[in-house]
């Protein structure tokens, strides 16, 4: 074949996940997609189904110490208490704004609800937007010091560059709030905001000044968890995905669902286990608890990565 | 310019509407869709952002006597009586089942829900893609006696085509039912599953002999029509569409959202003029009643297809 012809997808001349060490996790990716994209190939899947759901939170970029989204809440709380004289001796928010964190989750999801609700409500869906971009644009993360969309992780970025590149279509299907990642999406990750799923509050149609807005409502629509996401990847793409891709016990129903589809499918958990650079947790966790999911993985022999050993770098400023 | 380089969607040598009169219709649209995607012209909008919706239902194919939807319900009455004769002596089953359509549809909206839930629920979604795709291989239109596929409009595949070709994504955004229409919507229309919107019942995630399985339950999860299309919209696409397409009053919000937006955009209502080649209604009809919409786009200035006289042929079967 003459060089004029070789393409960026010839992974004899050129490596599309050069952050990832050449090991088991990485060998058993490539060695899916030529599977699956092959002409010829009894395991050949058209370009239409080649379907790819990757979870956010912990997949796509860093979880901890807690999901971004909360630490977003927190900020919007405080910014908010000004306008929310009754928060002084409200909880969860009267701890939050004396900066007692521990305290204002005293009541698990109960809190993180209210706090959610306060906060991700009462605005039409294009104010919500400037929020979030607003807030991203000069956000730090309390540990790295580092903007949050910096802390993506780069080998992922070159895995969604390789499935793309393969023909596949992206989707991130996460338990986050799909309009808290839509504005940033396609920029940070290449996917675009129709191929995001995730948790939803109710919006509501209302005419302003004989201008449509969407209003939104302090009342959840979709929970985009655990047994949510089959659900939701049925109701939003309509079709079983080829791969999966997760890291923690909520998506443990998306790749079980995944796998259970006829033909090659494909399921992988990254697994947290690099202290030094990011962080190591699993069966312990708060935040992306991987437990149940672990034991199936290795049960059912679908790809784990260790991040320690199989990832060069965690973030695209540590690129070599 | 070489011949060697015109291209299929060069309009001065190929018409990509060749079913369409050369009128204001047809020349509203190429206008648009030349202003939005000239590089360099000050309306030009990024491929990304070209978003086109379409209602389905006497805008993408035929909507008369009834429904198609319903039509197929009456069928599945029929089909799954003899499991059920508790139905000899319950409405709307035991008008329907003696024939008398007009008597079981006398409770309105409650009577359809009543029979979609009964003829909709209780399956996997797999077992329901079967049936639905059963059904459409061998039922034929009462009045026409052609296969519901064959009732598509010629002038709106071509419409569809000539925006894809000019790098829109296309959607359907239906009062239907999300799962009714997605086992045929690529064949008919080249949408593929994840591009097609609409009213969906609940479904529930669950193992059966450790096979996980999604069950259709008997209850509504979101009716996709009137204001709950641009909701639809919102939720399931994220962004504002350029162009939106309808043929009544339950698109009327998806229009007025889609125009509402910065910039150019584009509404159009397919008007049904032809009593000859179709049928002819508009604001006393049951079904796809067009009464405040056809107001509206006359005092906006939208595009109204007269199917009569813009339209040369109406389906597939009579293209010349």
């Amino acid at each position: 074949m003459g060089l004029a012809f070789s393409t960026p997808t010839d992974a004899q001349t050129v490596d599309s996940l050069p952050s990832w060490n050449d090991g088991k996790a990485k060998q058993s990716i490539i060695a899916f997609v030529e599977k699956v994209t092959e002409q010829g190939s009894p395991d050949f899947v058209p370009p239409a189904e080649r379907i790819a759901v990757f979870d956010n939170d912990g997949t796509l970029w860093a979880e901890q110490p807690m999901y971004f989204q909360v630490l977003f809440a927190l900020d919007r709380v405080k910014a908010l208490a000004p306008q929310h004289p009754e928060w002084k001796d409200k909880e969860p928010f009267a701890s939050l704004l004396k900066g007692d964190v521990k305290g204002a989750m005293a009541d698990g999801m109960k809190s993180v609800v209210k706090i959610i609700m306060a906060t991700h409500a009462g605005m039409t869906t294009a104010e919500f937007e400037t929020i979030v971009k607003d807030w991203l644009s000069t956000a730090k993360h309390p540990t790295t010091k580092r903007p949050y969309t910096e802390m993506v992780y780069q080998p992922m970025l070159e895995l969604l560059d390789y499935l793309r590149d393969s023909g596949f279509k992206t989707f991130i299907v996460s338990g986050g709030g799909i309009e808290f990642m839509r504005p940033w999406s396609e920029q940070a990750y290449g996917v675009p905001a129709e191929q995001v799923i995730g948790s939803s509050i109710k919006v509501e149609y209302e005419m302003r000044d004989g201008e449509p807005v969407l209003v939104r409502l302090p009342e959840l629509d979709f929970y985009d968890d655990k047994e949510g996401k089959p659900v939701a990847i049925h109701q939003q793409i309509g079709r079983r995905p080829l791969a999966a891709f997760g890291n923690s016990d909520a998506d443990l129903q998306m790749l079980q669902w995944t796998t259970a589809g006829k033909g090659p499918r494909f399921a992988l958990y990254v697994h947290h286990t690099d202290a030094e650079h990011e962080w190591a947790y699993d069966r312990e966790s708060s935040f992306g608890r991987l437990d149940k999911g672990l034991d199936e993985a290795q049960a059912k022999g679908w790809t784990l990565v260790d991040m320690k050993e199989d990832w060069k770098v965690i973030y695209p400023h540590e690129k070599r």
